[in-house]
């Protein structure tokens, strides 16, 4: 396996904007990404989609053929890859081993969701396919249902506050001000937060990421590739290792709700890839479509221990000076959360913090990020350790 | 880049039995492979869907997960890979990628499609999200539609009489009489094809590959464990060569429309990397989901030249024992077409023939195969070269 570098990336700021047009989207951030690599079109091998809701919402299925054609690069290798909300960094795994396998030299992926087009029983409906359609969605389940059901559960086991959870939307509130691309630009604070309407007992609008539209994309290269190239972040950001795990979709067959067992497995993987330990991660990109998402994928992957996620939040360490910084862009909560683009929005945004770019949101000396991208209730779990190297 | 041996296939019939439970499909053929294989469960390392309209026509998106979960292998990678038609192989690809790569030994590409549990409109609906939707699906084009015009075409150009196809359709219902998953089990001659309904002008019924169900399943593994195992057919079929190649998805925006550019580029790819010649392929399996694109994959691979395939159904080369066979097994027209998993069928096939357990469809001294998946109109091309070793 060789090294895979990160060499050039994009985003399109994530927005609630109806009439964006969606391979306008995927096709700027691939062109942008390429421009900044500065890798001639002519070299790339291939393009891994990253979309979920295409077909269902936008008449549109085999997306990397066409990304492909209307971003110049007609004829090379593209499929798309679609793991539901896991789809982004689904796409990012596959262009990772095209390029670790020295099948392809350069790829690209790009994650790319449209949605606010059309009405709120659509993009429900689309949403539920992630879930168990015979089991979960079929009987009126929904993926706020879903998630609703895993924060009473856990409210309940831990006897925890919905304050107690505040902090997390709060935290990824306070760090998308500072972020262009995000969709919220708004500060909240607990009273904010405690305010918020009830969506799904006990959901409240605060806990949950908003439904958006957006693209991004990275370029990935082989070492020979990277060290040709000249520039800030060329060559220095590394993808250290890559893991996917599956659980049941369906709650129900799940031995134990609150413990997300694809989280631990991909997690434990891409430790063991990288050689690191927990304490070697200086910040976390994690799926923060809800709160309660972050608390049991902090809790899964064993950067804590099982019902103590939230203490977390009270002691403020998740904040971009403190020692386990998360959503460090707004992450999926503010920055937003365009389904199957979200996990490549992800590695973008480890890749500015790594190579010394994002600016007011800097995780100082960050080498080492976990970003882990997840599908359904953490149905499929997509993790890689990016670093910065040299 | 390890090599890459099939050590297991299963299929289910080809149906149009609209009571398939699409997960029952999956995973039977899942657990046949696994089975026929002789690995044991716990050694597989990840599962590759390859299902094009399970989000738009059953409400179920994160295919991977799920099949990898009720055919017992939760907890494994899994994702989904879509490129319309073409979901099979393009999954197989992935597949492939991973074991050459070093990432994982064993692994599973399952092709599943359920398609006629909905009305006719929907089916047309759900492909011709294939086509590119803005220049081409919501201006009332279909797949049929566009291949009428690519049919007309050639005809004009060539001056072919619409009898010369009928060869194409006619040995496909032959190889199918003898293949118990195929769907038609109906011989056909000259007289049958003339004289069946003309769908959209020149298309006729016999030119057309019917909606179907079904789930295919392949199990890929590397040198070292297909060494271990026993029985006939395992660690004597090996994918020698694999690639992908896209085209624009919109007819218009490519400057011959009769050439098929990324069935020239997967074909070329293939044969570069197997390090062989067209002259070494024994039998083909093509993406004979119309008579035309039959015709069209053959001078665009570069098997007979422009102008010239309609000449091999006339010389009867086609046949299992003719010179260069073709739909072997009955092909997408005879054995079936349910989309995302024609592509796996296909190498299922491929394995059957190379192993000597194609009973009376067998190739004699079958030794090389092509196997070619096509994604919309030839927008993506995923392209095998599987081989008997040893």
């Amino acid at each position: 396996m060789r090294d895979v570098y990160i060499v050039g990336v994009s985003q399109t700021p994530v927005s609630r904007d109806s009439t964006v047009h969606a391979r306008e989207l995927a096709t700027t951030a691939v062109r942008e990404a390429l421009a900044e690599s500065s890798v001639p079109s002519s070299r790339v091998g291939a393009l891994f989609a990253g979309n979920m809701t295409g077909g269902i919402l936008d008449s549109q299925s085999q997306i990397g053929g066409l990304v492909a054609d209307y971003a110049g690069l007609a004829g090379i290798e593209a499929v798309n890859v679609e793991a539901a909300c896991a789809s982004g960094a689904a796409a990012a795994r596959m262009a990772y081993l095209s390029v670790a396998a020295g099948v392809h030299d350069v790829v690209i992926a790009c994650g790319l969701e449209r949605m606010t087009h059309v009405g709120r029983d659509a993009i429900t409906r689309a949403l539920a396919t992630a879930a168990d359609w015979e089991l979960e969605s079929s009987k009126g389940e929904s993926f706020l249902s879903l998630n609703a059901k895993l924060m009473r559960a856990y409210m309940e086991k831990h006897a925890a506050r919905p304050e107690d959870f505040a902090p997390f939307s709060i935290n990824a509130h306070r760090n998308a001000l500072t972020n262009p691309n995000a969709v919220f630009h708004k500060e909240i604070g607990v009273d904010d937060y405690l305010q918020s309407r009830i969506v799904v007992d006990p959901v409240r609008l605060y806990d949950v990421s908003p439904v958006c539209n957006g693209a991004a994309a990275i370029v990935l290269a082989s070492a020979d590739v990277a060290a040709g190239l000249l520039g800030a972040g060329r060559a220095r950001v590394v993808i250290a290792a890559s893991s996917a795990a599956t659980a049941p979709l369906a709650l129900v067959r799940r031995p134990d709700i609150l413990h997300l067992q694809a989280v631990e497995t991909a997690t434990q993987k891409v430790l063991l890839q990288a050689r690191i330990t927990h304490a070697d991660i200086d910040f976390l990109e994690l799926h923060d479509a809800y709160t309660i998402m972050t608390a049991l994928c902090l809790e899964s992957a064993g950067f804590v221990a099982r019902g103590t996620a939230l203490e977390l939040g009270k002691e403020r360490r998740i904040a971009l000076d403190g020692d386990l910084p998360l959503s460090t862009m707004g992450g999926l909560k503010a920055r937003g959360h365009p389904v199957g683009a979200t996990g490549v929005y992800q590695l973008v945004e480890a890749f500015l913090q790594l190579s010394g770019q994002a600016g007011p949101n800097q995780v100082k000396n960050a080498e080492v990020a976990l970003v882990q991208n997840i599908g359904g209730t953490a149905a499929t779990v997509v993790t890689h350790i990016v670093r910065r190297v040299g």
